[in-house]
């Protein structure tokens, strides 16, 4: 059992650089249109998305069928687990039938650590409440060793809502475990301290924050948290902490932009600069393709 | 971009007969068995359907079996688009991603022809608003000719709500565009005048629009329209606008009756017409298949 | 379409021992890795699922990509049926584009024997109200084939909520057509009398009705038919016809567990029994992908 945690791949937190940097490296084989790790014929991969998903279901369906794997995809609605079914039991069917490895997303921190310790295929962290994001750090941490080669040197603010996203945590992780560093920002109820294992600092005022950085990374702010930081006025949001056309003007001629998405343009990022020449969003969701292949040939192979 | 503009398929207003005639031979093809048109190995078509739909959604996805292509499927529920994301963006997404063609359902009218205008990958519109449905078209008149050979001299009347009917639209041009002519018939409010591009006449009498047709059409006539139009009754809509047994009796022995389903059996249509000797209700779902291979086809490869 | 119901499976009253036996001799072969049965290239099953599902569907998409066939699936949202279509026009429209074979989840008894004796496809029925679930009751007797060799002799406890089970009655069916015993077990309410079509004795007193058994399948039960029962507390369900670990304590050392689940852990069984020694539900379900090949294979052939 230990082997298939070791293929696991549950987060960031505790990676090696080394570790990062050949998953990188895989990545960059399937872009070029190689198979660097052979996948034998007829596996199918469980994709169990307790929470809704658009891009990271589809771009990890689409890592599937670019490496001839079958995805049998179990959403929230449809599932035993409305009907009280516990996750592991759930998992278990998924594993017990025939599944190669798990790929999971759910609401509660640390799911996917539980089913990588309990099952005996390997897991994919896709996502797992404000806990880690694997993929999606990778994805970042790719498209950013596109613009720079080395991360020494380098730096990355991530801006909005800190301490609920497991997005900037990971990526933020990956990025200092290649030897970049990270600032991250966001109003004080949403950025009062750095993630667990993150050694960022930590700021309210953005202009600070993004000066002379060489990239920045706009978080998705909701209504909901929006209001309860600063106003339910999605101008003031935006007045305090989007990445508006005059801010992106200010930022080194070099500094690319990047987003996880989806966005809420017009509010955290100005479409301005979502589609300027800044913008990396939307390598970073082709890129995303790639990663994820690679991660799930290791979690297969390794 | 224009190249690919050229390969999408958003609507049959402006479509020449040569091109029509074309798909038709092609579709044609594949209900013979062949492959005219040799796809290339790998290739993943995202389905984008932002409304419910059941059997224009199978009916790609079969088509897309039969080609040898995945279908990437993104419905209303589980999308981004719930949480705001913009409609281009989520389409994005499934371009950079890889998807080498997007079909798109979508509740807006002209939804298909932004994305066409925007995105590098060929769009086939599924159904936009009270826009279009060009795929239903072809495969409505795939069925005539069938019967007809050739449009010259023959005539459909479509009955029902035509003030919101895409396929009504999209039918009626098709018609046209090979040489046959078309008869509009519903309530007053629901069918005032021919839709854009159709040169059609309008009629409110049933048996009048219907006399002497070669084809007659059916729509679907949701409830509360029903009721707005004459009356909240079934039988009140049946009695004025419904293929009734006994109406069908006194067409032409060689009519054919045509609906693109679903049906509300007992209200537009009779079973006994529905089920009977004229319909050809199965074999419109059976050539949409062949259709819609001939449409996916071209976007890949003209 | 004589030869086309006799190829559906849509329960197993009336089933032959041999026939039983036959399907679990051909997924006893798909288990050891064996093809017993071509299946021609290009094969679409459709999994029409008018009614949740997890493990089913989960299940019977596992057995399609096995056995190289491509599934096709509609579920409850999404589908035409919400807008008043009829299921017998939902399953047509399956069958006209191409689909060879029907697997049906519905909530109406006899909704799978009404589309075997209307389509010229075969049908399998995934469940139909409260009627049958054949090939739940086919992997039940395959996992208690593998314990027992033979059936003479041997006996099985049902417990729990009866009256609304179809598992209980398909498997009541299939052990007693095999040679076995069966014994029910529930509450007055929910196992006053035997399924139609089986033999089995109805027990009120649990503890009577597993006293020497060599298998005891527990069923799950609903909140609401608990408390109709019994009490809405379910810790006195519990009591009286939860396996408790003390319970399975008491139980002849070879007696083991079956679950059709999804399981109330903690409710009709405890989690050491569950997950202890005598289980066999984790067997279950992979068995149950053996199973559904079998079927499949000969719906598609016989």
């Amino acid at each position: 059992m230990s082997d298939s945690i070791s293929r696991s791949i549950v987060g960031i937190q505790g990676a090696s650089k080394a570790w990062i940097e050949g998953l990188l490296s895989d990545a960059r084989s399937y872009a070029a249109g190689e198979q660097p790790i052979e996948i034998p014929a007829g596996v199918v991969a469980a994709l169990l998305f307790a929470e809704d998903s658009t891009r990271t279901r589809c771009s990890f369906e689409m890592a599937c069928y670019k490496l001839g794997i079958q995805p049998l995809v179990l959403g929230k609605s449809g599932s035993s687990m409305s009907k009280g079914e516990t996750l592991l039991d759930t998992a278990r069917l998924l594993e017990v039938i025939g599944s190669r490895v798990l790929i999971l997303r759910h609401s509660e921190n640390g799911a996917a650590t539980t089913l990588a310790t309990s099952l005996s295929i390997p897991v994919i962290n896709a996502g797992d409440g404000t806990n880690e994001h694997p993929t999606q750090a990778l994805l970042d941490v790719y498209t950013l060793q596109q613009e720079w080669g080395t991360f020494e040197g380098r730096s990355l603010a991530i801006v909005g809502d800190i301490l609920h996203s497991r997005v900037a945590r990971s990526t933020a992780l990956a990025v200092e475990a290649l030897g970049g560093t990270v600032r991250l920002c966001g109003p004080a109820a949403l950025c009062a301290d750095a993630p667990q294992g993150v050694r960022a600092t930590c700021f309210q005022d953005m202009d600070e924050a993004i000066e002379g950085v060489d990239a920045v990374m706009m978080l998705r702010i909701q209504r909901e948290r929006m209001g309860a930081a600063l106003s339910p006025d999605p101008d003031v949001y935006r007045n305090h902490y989007g990445l508006t056309a005059k801010r992106a003007l200010a930022l080194p001629p070099h500094t690319v932009v990047l987003h996880p998405a989806p966005m809420n343009r017009g509010v955290e990022i100005d479409s301005e600069v979502a589609d300027g020449r800044r913008s990396r969003i939307f390598n970073q969701m082709a890129n995303g393709v790639w990663v994820r292949m690679a991660c799930i040939a290791r979690a297969l192979t390794e």
